[in-house]
């Protein structure tokens, strides 16, 4: 199954090809251009190297949300666009479940943190868990073909730090927790007052969005059968934007002035 | 810090830009296009797309070997071209140790392999220690920031699948094994039958060379002291190459002849 995966929810702008095993082409830049200026040449560039036929794809992978909401939308309309033209289905891949996928294998707890502004991060917390799909038996002793499932303790979910860190520190097992993502620099300092066990920050080469990882969890999605069509694709903001607060709110005091002060839902999905 | 890494060593072609703990670029490739259609293309490329200034380096990293001769010849020498050019130093980063960085932060033993041809493998084994920079106080309880480090079990080697695999069957831990690299299509059906205790094949997000990985070890050797001067760097072959080999032979032969068989050193690096 050969996968073209983006992802454009943070500042850093990510393209790869991925066919089964092999990773064909990635390239990701983490630059002060938008990603109207860089999404699109990139893949362009990863098409022209690797010589790639757009109608050899089997499906178009997206880092679907939460995140930057012109990221989003850019990387959506990118996908949907790819999708309609080629005729493949999309497939959605939660942002921080592909943040999680960075540190495959490792049984620490998983906690990617992204800047939600507002002083919260959109966040989940993950594990990796050994699952045996092989099994021999030689004399006493096994050997075992395995793979590492990503584990997924607590989908992704918006909230204040303090929260995420209250929810880390009691946690059951006595593992470390890795953090990744563009709220660490940004939370650095409240990490340190917060955490009560031990907890690592991820190095440069695992602790942004990567379009590999996006492409590797929309090849379990595609064997799940979790396939969009590009036409009903919608990214997943987990909450509402800036503009849509405002106009909400307005509407809520004309509401409020009209129907004698109505509840306005300020959580729904947009 | 900021470190331009250069990885050729096997069939995948790479470029990453780190400073600090950000991944400002990161271009790779795996396609049937010899590195030197790639890899200087996609470096002039990913200067571009992010601005880069070459005189803003500090250093230039490549994987240095073991690794295809061909490929590390080419690494090497844009790495040292561009640093006699620029008047930088270079920081050599053993191939082996740069793959098992892709499992940042995995309590399992990690074995690259890559293929030697001949039946062997450059292999070395690894696995992630987490040590403790720093300690808090905190009523009972502690939460510290820490990091994992590399710890180097084995250190980069060329051996028979089947003697890798005894050694890995013989460690005293109970850990599973991840293998990754180019090894694995390739030796897939002897590790089955060979490996006497649970082991995982890397998925293709992390499963081949990634010179982001080898700017995260460049960053530490360089904390360490252990740059080199452009002019003195040379690739770490750990074997001779085929042609190498046919010379000795017959220089072997011609000194059997004319000093009654002198053994030659088959072992030397070149």
């Amino acid at each position: 199954m050969k996968i073209l995966a983006i992802d454009s929810s943070g500042l850093v702008a990510g393209v790869a090809v991925a066919e089964g095993d092999t990773l064909l082409a990635e390239y990701t830049t983490n630059y002060k251009k938008t990603h109207s200026q860089t999404l699109l040449p990139m893949l362009d560039e990863v098409k022209r190297m690797i010589e790639l036929d757009l109608s050899s794809l089997d499906a178009i992978a997206v880092a679907a949300g939460p995140g930057s909401f012109t990221g989003l939308r850019i990387g959506s309309a990118t996908a949907k666009g790819l999708g309609l033209a080629l005729n493949k289905p999309l497939i959605s891949v939660p942002t921080v479940d592909a943040l999680a996928m960075n540190l495959y294998g490792t049984s620490a707890y998983i906690c990617p943190i992204m800047d939600a502004r507002r002083s919260q991060v959109y966040t989940g917390i993950y594990t990796f868990v050994r699952e045996t799909y092989g099994e021999k038996e030689d004399g006493a002793e096994k050997g075992m073909e395995s793979s590492f499932r990503l584990q997924i303790i607590r989908p992704q979910y918006v909230a204040p730090i303090e929260e995420v860190a209250e929810t880390l520190n009691g946690l059951p097992e006595r593992k470390d927790v890795i953090f990744l993502g563009d709220g660490v620099p940004v939370f650095a300092g409240r990490l340190r007052e917060l955490m009560k066990r031990p907890y690592v920050c991820a190095p440069a080469s695992c602790n942004r969005q990567r379009a590999a990882a996006v492409a590797v969890l929309a090849q379990q999605y595609a064997r799940e059968g979790r396939l969009e069509n590009a036409r009903d694709h919608a990214p997943e903001y987990l909450r509402p934007s800036q503009a849509e607060r405002t106009r909400r709110e307005k509407e809520g005091r004309a509401g409020k002035m009209d129907q004698n002060g109505q509840e306005q839902d300020d959580h729904a999905d947009l």
